[in-house]
């Protein structure tokens, strides 16, 4: 295929941190308020950690409890925690710096990296994995895939916005009126749905694709319009079942025609730990109208469109593919404010007497459990990991 | 200074084309509408001129009295035209191909191009230009720097978003409620409050800052607040009258005050043909929030900025410095639709016929004329051109 250009707007690396000034206060005092209100750290932010996100170590410093640990001393500060809370997984040298028997969380693309999964186990870590945060309303605050897509959702709607060579909000001026702009979302899950609220909010006319018919309630409530295909694809868990081929032609026909009059297509079809589903083909591309946009939110698994590069910008036929990465970072603050409550609501009711004490049969954090005393205990992640291996 | 790094995003060059297909035919049909039913071509657009517009040759070429004009016919083609559309200043070897006695139009940029506009008058063209259509009620359809203004100060407000750190809306998710964004925007002219419009659409909280004490009613009608400053500068023509030393002050520290607290600030105050006024200093900046965006409008006069690099992005202590270039023209279809519908409204009350008759003492086009027969007959163009030469 072509070559696409990378661009650095499309892939900023990663400005999210862990724990926000003000969360790393409310954990320490949760911890032990008495500890906290004495003047002895209970939570240590490593020098700088929150940089990108512009959260400065006096900030950090400022909050009781909190201390911020400097550059010469991380290496000892690491050994000493009990609790390692990062937004993604830590490197090969970073993990043989915990002990033992620490418990750490993250985002921990399992699927993605069995090799670091793996030494987690052999340096006997417990480690949690953000991702695996089962889909039940108890665990809605701590369910950090959520609050993240709901941030690249809407990143990806002002993105395109951005890009367009057409106004998203209908205009009136005395040169005459301006239509709005038609924008296409495929796959209404929590990004797909921010980002049609957030191309509503800008006045284009919006319409939503998505294989289970369940989204059609939420598609309607934020105003915008259901692609019907004629395919119901609703499967477990929130996730789409597998489609026989006739259902899937039906449904890219329907998607196909809309594709043709939109201004403006985001794809948002990534399901965790598993390549994108491949959505949009090559030919739909080109059935766009010349200077049409394409924002593909899949590029991080690959991307839902056939033509997509992740981290670059591929012109196809007049038409822009964009495939960004990190998407939720670019808005770092409110990205790790948000992913800080989400460690924050799932860790402290574990928390008594400033102990930590994790309890597996607990419906939340069992499926989270990747690596405890020595092994894999992740069923799925344990085959991948040996078949890696 | 420090160097900012250029970036491409932020100067894309001219994207836009003097017209789309749709006003191409009706001025052909307005010109001789029996002409055009005939097939015979009256209008002819160079091949390849709406590519960044994304207007092929061939949807000039279904219009009725539309004709492309091929690459190697395109010196006749100019030699032969009666009225030249343009959207910026030909070059010096473009303008040697016009005949003599021929109308252009264009936004000629006539301050900074002194030398374009001496060959223009030693060619013998009859030039107008679109700067300086005056702000009469009756001119407001033809005013392409309103229009142009619009899309830059919707642009800009998107450019900002996208670059923040920081949502706009305020969110409320399983994770805790995200307050709003605060957004400043500096000057409150069509640019302003285009700007102002599209971050109240996204949901921000925005302060407006302008000189003009009547500006108020205009921003206040879009939801936003206008920062109180105790000073009054509004002047002829719509634009800001000299102030004292201590009336600048005054302003300033007010400014400074709103900008501390805000998350974006975007500056909008250009006056056509002049630098920049520079409001932002480099104090006003370092006062940021670390994170904040500021968006310089008036990049391409200077800044209204000190640190402003124009087309570049400029890192100050935390606050990114964006001085975006073209930004009308990015959304090149739109702005194009609206630069030809401003030439329609300007042009066709003087053919009659088929001919072109320029009556210069008309209160619109009087005002606009540069140059005729062999003469500068602008008298600040004149004089600009005689102290370049």
């Amino acid at each position: 295929g072509q070559q696409g250009s990378a661009d650095p707007t499309l892939a900023r690396g990663e400005c999210r941190v862990a724990l926000d000034p003000v969360t790393a206060g409310k954990l320490a005092r949760h911890l032990d308020s008495a500890i906290a209100d004495s003047g002895d750290a209970i939570v240590h932010v490593e020098s700088g950690a929150g940089r990108h996100a512009h959260f400065d170590d006096a900030a950090y410093a400022e909050q009781a409890g909190v201390a911020i640990v400097a550059e010469q001393d991380i290496p000892a500060a690491r050994a000493a925690a009990d609790l390692i809370l990062c937004v993604r997984t830590p490197s090969e040298s970073q993990i043989n710096d915990f002990r033992e028997g620490a418990v750490i969380v993250a985002l921990m693309t399992p699927y993605q990296n069995p090799q670091l999964i793996q030494t987690l186990a052999q340096r006997g870590l417990t480690s949690l994995c953000m991702e695996f945060v089962p889909r039940i309303s108890r665990a809605q605050s701590m369910d950090a895939l959520s609050s993240q897509a709901a941030v690249a959702g809407y990143h990806a709607a002002l993105l395109a916005a951005n890009e367009s060579s057409v106004f998203f909000p209908m205009l009136t001026t005395a040169a005459g009126t301006v239509r709005p702009a038609r924008v296409v979302v495929v796959g209404a899950g929590v990004a797909g749905l921010q980002a049609i609220a957030t191309a509503k909010r800008l006045g284009a006319q919006v319409w939503a694709y998505d294989i289970r018919a369940a989204a059609r309630e939420q598609v309607e409530s934020l105003g915008a319009k259901m692609i019907d295909t004629g395919v119901d694809a609703s499967g477990e868990g929130g996730y789409a079942r597998e489609l026989t081929d006739e259902e899937r032609a039906q449904q890219a026909e329907a998607l196909a025609r809309h594709m043709g009059d939109a201004h403006v297509v985001i794809s948002t079809a990534a399901i965790p730990g598993r390549p994108s589903p491949r959505i949009i083909s090559r030919e739909m591309v080109e059935g766009m109208k010349p200077g049409a946009v394409l924002v593909d939110l899949a590029a991080e698994g690959g991307g839902n469109c056939e033509l997509t590069q992740p981290g670059a910008r591929v012109e196809h036929g007049g038409v822009t593919v964009l495939g960004p990465l990190d998407m939720a970072s670019s808005l770092s603050v409110n990205a790790s404010e948000m992913y800080a409550k989400n460690l924050f609501n799932l860790l402290t009711p574990f928390m008594k007497d400033g102990e930590l004490s994790l309890d597996f049969e607990d419906a939340v954090l069992g499926p989270m459990r990747l690596t405890e005393a020595g092994r894999i205990t992740h069923d799925d992640v344990r085959a991948r990991a040996e078949d890696a291996a």
